[in-house]
């Protein structure tokens, strides 16, 4: 599995991706999964801001991370709706139809609404989410598809904090308590080695309060580009 | 795992799930994934009959298919875009905020377009997916979490049409070559055995010419209910 992925990313590395709209000709490789810059939020919409439909948990641990990025243990993520607005040196006004399947959503609080936050020193991904009522799997209840979504997100933004541009390779995940819609749980991800390209990732989703561990998630990526 | 979500989904079937707006009281399981009944289109839309979005491509795998329906190999699945309108007993005319994730979009063609079929003998759920450009995650190329969706989505189908009402407890996924946003692929599930509560699946997902084999996985489901 490992070495078919690294031949299918090494073939995508000489290839090149070609951007929706561009044609498949061979040009530097766009990044997949890669760090996003800061934009002013008059140019782009900062997604992973508070709005007005986060209910007060999520609003109360997204202001317990924010202190603790004041002392510098944490780094607030920005999140925005293309893909293209996450890698460096496309410039924003470039018009696209696509979106980033997390933040296709025009109205808030019904999809998913998160925040991450990264620690550094400790190689953690911490995402804040809030899963509103259009991510129906089971009635009243978030879709496994849309759990496996958040986790592919968090540690994904994990490996490529620490490692540059990565495809997901692997995801494996074991469900063992529902997450009823509306309800804040904290997904916690970590790096937990890296052999090569391999970048081997964990990752436990809790209840808000920590009462509830609701799913644990092993997940491999495997690093692009040089 | 698997004994800690059958514990689990035993607490749920003790407790019986609470329908949004509905009181946390015991009640009847609602089900989880449970098989749909056919409405007719005037009453709920069906989401997988083709639409103008629907590609040449998704549109003759589904004619290929729907031949195989007139000789009863093979059923075609209704879908809808709320959970409750899969369930027996639950009246199409109750209004829900709720959304199925993967019909949450309003506008055709830019999230999740397909259709479903299900051959009894051979215990497969088939999906015909074209991945939309609101599925994004790496540029030009559809969502891991997208691709888990919908191996979730297909393999629990498959679980239900042969073991009732189901929860998924495990989802182990192998990426080998991205799907490009747009490019019509085929998921094919099997139940593989079913051993007591437990319903253990498989599946791939091919290009729609059988060409690229993209994706890899297994999925474990706990059967809900006597």
């Amino acid at each position: 599995m490992g070495a078919t992925m690294l031949r299918s990313c090494a073939r995508l590395i000489r290839r090149g991706i070609a951007l929706p709209g561009q044609p498949q000709s061979p040009r530097p490789l766009p990044c997949c999964y890669t760090t996003p810059r800061f934009y002013s939020p008059e140019v782009i919409r900062d997604y992973a801001m508070p709005n007005a439909t986060w209910s007060k948990n999520l609003q109360d641990l997204y202001n317990r991370y924010m202190e603790g990025s004041q002392s510098g243990a944490w780094e607030r993520i920005p999140s925005y709706n293309a893909t293209v607005h996450h890698i460096k040196g496309v410039p924003p006004s470039r018009t696209r139809e696509n979106r980033l399947f997390t933040r296709n959503l025009d109205q808030d609080g019904v999809g998913f609404e998160y925040s991450m936050f990264y620690n550094k020193a400790e190689r953690r991904m911490v995402c804040l989410f809030q899963p509103g009522p259009y991510l129906e799997g089971p009635p009243g209840f978030t879709h496994g598809g849309c759990i496996a979504t958040i986790i592919d997100s968090t540690t994904g933004a994990g490996a490529v904090y620490l490692c540059g541009s990565v495809m997901t390779a692997n995801l494996t995940i074991n469900y063992k308590n529902p997450i009823p819609l509306g309800h804040v749980v904290i997904i916690d991800s970590k790096v937990e080695r890296v052999e090569g390209r391999k970048v081997y990732t964990s990752c436990q989703i809790r209840s808000h309060d920590d009462a509830v561990l609701h799913t644990e998630a092993s997940a491999l990526f495997i690093k692009l580009g040089p």
